[in-house]
């Protein structure tokens, strides 16, 4: 028995579907997103594409990893999503792409893919971003095979010339280890998961401010203590509770959001603004 | 004979189009799009979907009325319009899919779905948002059948757990009324039209600004005096007569737009900028 | 044997693509381009629409040239490629469309369809936007023909009542010729490209600022001496030497961007931030 077989795989590991979702930072004002659309159209003119976001903020992975991860499960298992936030563009990082039970992943093994691991996986990173083992069901090959990028590669824009070429291959059938040589560890983030302090209470992070100025927070729902009196405090302001939507209850309010994670919101305004928070500010959760 | 034929619709009322637009205040920066897009791909892979804008300012429901209104009329009838500006979610307001000769509509009760109706319709609605009866030639249904929905349903994401899975249903052919059961009023927005004064003047509002700068205003071309001097007054301005089109005269200008409102312009500049008007600004409109 | 058929396409010219692309310059928070979508996929309900950008500043032809010029040669050959960026729109400029060997161009005749234009062609405009007599190999057709036209025309928005349906015909297979009359001249810009000085040195300028703040100038790489010393000059500042990538040495970089074109990057951050550039800005590249 082969070890793709173990994993739950048929081997050669195929990828088969005609979507294809793009997470980049390289917004939508310059020809770099169009010009990765144009080469899987190339490639294969029946690809579906999606945008995920090409809003990341430059450069900024962990960003990317999360919203990737808080859409990536809504889309049909087997679609293939290239995510692209590669501040090492040209130098010795590795391009990879990664099958798993969901769908398959293609970019720089940067961190950016950890979006495709579970938890699990991730925690063997550490406090940082650092290589982990792959999980039990996942294969990943690096992208070294030159026949599935573009002719001429640039040095600065390997979204177009070999993420994108190597994603609209995978939609047409071409085998997983037809691209490069497998790979046993990938470089992964630390999971969006707050910490227990010893007394209790969990220390968490801002890790995403929506468009709604909603707070998006590591604390998740399965963190929270049973139903009790919670108080959650963030720049130096206190709320007590947790509301069930957006609508209920006046000034800031806590709830659990549509991806599982803690939020703080502000009823009929915007919370970031409230409480000039950004990105990486901390918020403690306890018992009253 | 029953009621759906006397409407002109074959019963069971059946939508089959692969065509769903999206509107939403959701921007594009975050995950909710893409997870609409991925709900919907997850159900019908053959649905092709098309952005209307995810610009609306965040819960300005009137807004995403004018804005729904002014490019659903292009898409081929048929198509299924899904509209998610939605304060209320997990609240009582109700969902809604609304058939009508030119397509269906999918969201909240709220008034987002006013851009599916007629003028006459509307007008039922007096000054304010209020329930109005639904108009010949269409139906609705309450969005209650649970099979339809997202297995789980969060308070917060109704886009993603109930409106994009339902409308991706009535793409592969569920008939509207198996979606829950048929309702006879609909909250309406008043139609977008300036009040006639006793003097003979017309009332308008700005209700939508472009990207160029332009006012959009609720004055029709259909309510404007027959060709006389017209005088626009806006802002403590005048503008004299109306403009052919963007490229003519200096300074400002007053034209019928591409929807057959009245819009004020600045050639080569910025209407809202020179006048430092804003969505909700009055004008009036007289003989001169 | 027939003009045509010297020139390399069969006659009656035809396209067959259901790839269409869109540049325009207006923006995503309006009607515009989804009207434009929609009456495309109401004429070829199965044509592919991608976005090369709506994101082009307002009237800002140039600027939409080098977008649409950098982003087309990556869209399969066939491909429709439907430019608006209008400031004229209703005055007297010409409508066309234009077929060359790797796509065909739809937009107004005012410089915008450049990017379709060899850079020989472009030469012949001189040193400002000027008629150039069409390039080998294309073919450039009037759009006077009503029929192809939406029944009402207004005379604002060509883009959904002109360029749009034109688009989605030609996609579906109407010759090229059916459209209206052939013209042989088509305004161009010149092509973006340094001058050369009596000294040897080359006279740059800024074309586009990206989203991560990198200077995209008009030195082409071609036009660079062999390898030495390079400086370049700019807003004071002197950089000294070509970076292969965006990830190597530190500070003020230069290096030789994916469209083949020489920018200035900053390490880790924007260069046009840290040198207060815009475009049009001029640079100097010489030997040290």
């Amino acid at each position: 028995m082969e070890l793709g077989e173990v994993q739950g795989y048929p081997r050669p590991l195929t990828v088969v579907s005609h979507i294809i979702t793009l997470t980049t930072d390289f917004g939508l004002s310059d020809p770099y997103v169009a010009s990765m659309k144009g080469v899987i159209l190339s490639i294969n003119p029946d690809a579906v594409i999606a945008d995920i976001t090409h809003a990341v903020e430059p450069q900024q992975i962990e960003q990317g990893v999360f919203l990737l991860a808080a859409a990536c499960p809504y889309f049909p298992s087997g679609s293939i999503h290239v995510a692209v936030v590669d501040p090492g563009v040209g130098t010795e990082r590795r391009a990879i792409a990664l099958a798993t039970p969901v769908g398959t992943f293609v970019g720089p093994d940067n961190g950016i893919l950890s979006a495709a691991l579970p938890d699990q996986a991730r925690r063997a990173a550490g406090e940082k971003p650092h290589p982990v083992p792959l999980p039990p069901g996942t294969a990943a090959h690096l992208l070294t095979n030159e026949r599935f990028h573009r002719i001429q590669v640039s040095a600065t824009f390997h979204g177009r010339d070999i993420f994108a070429p190597v994603a609209a291959h995978l939609s047409r059938g071409v085998p997983l280890d037809e691209l490069g040589p497998p790979v046993g560890e990938i470089m992964a983030l630390p999971p969006f998961r707050a910490r227990s302090q010893p007394d209790g209470s969990l220390l968490g992070r801002v890790i995403h401010i929506d468009r709604f100025g909603n707070l998006i927070t590591d604390v998740r729902a399965e963190q929270l203590p049973p139903p009790l009196p919670l108080v959650v405090e963030i720049a130096g302001r206190r709320i007590r509770g947790l509301s069930p939507t957006y609508g209920h209850g006046t000034g800031l309010l806590a709830l659990i959001g549509s991806s599982g994670f803690l939020e703080i919101a502000l009823r009929q305004g915007s919370a970031a603004l409230e409480l000039g928070a950004h990105p990486g500010d901390s918020l403690l959760v306890r018992g009253a």
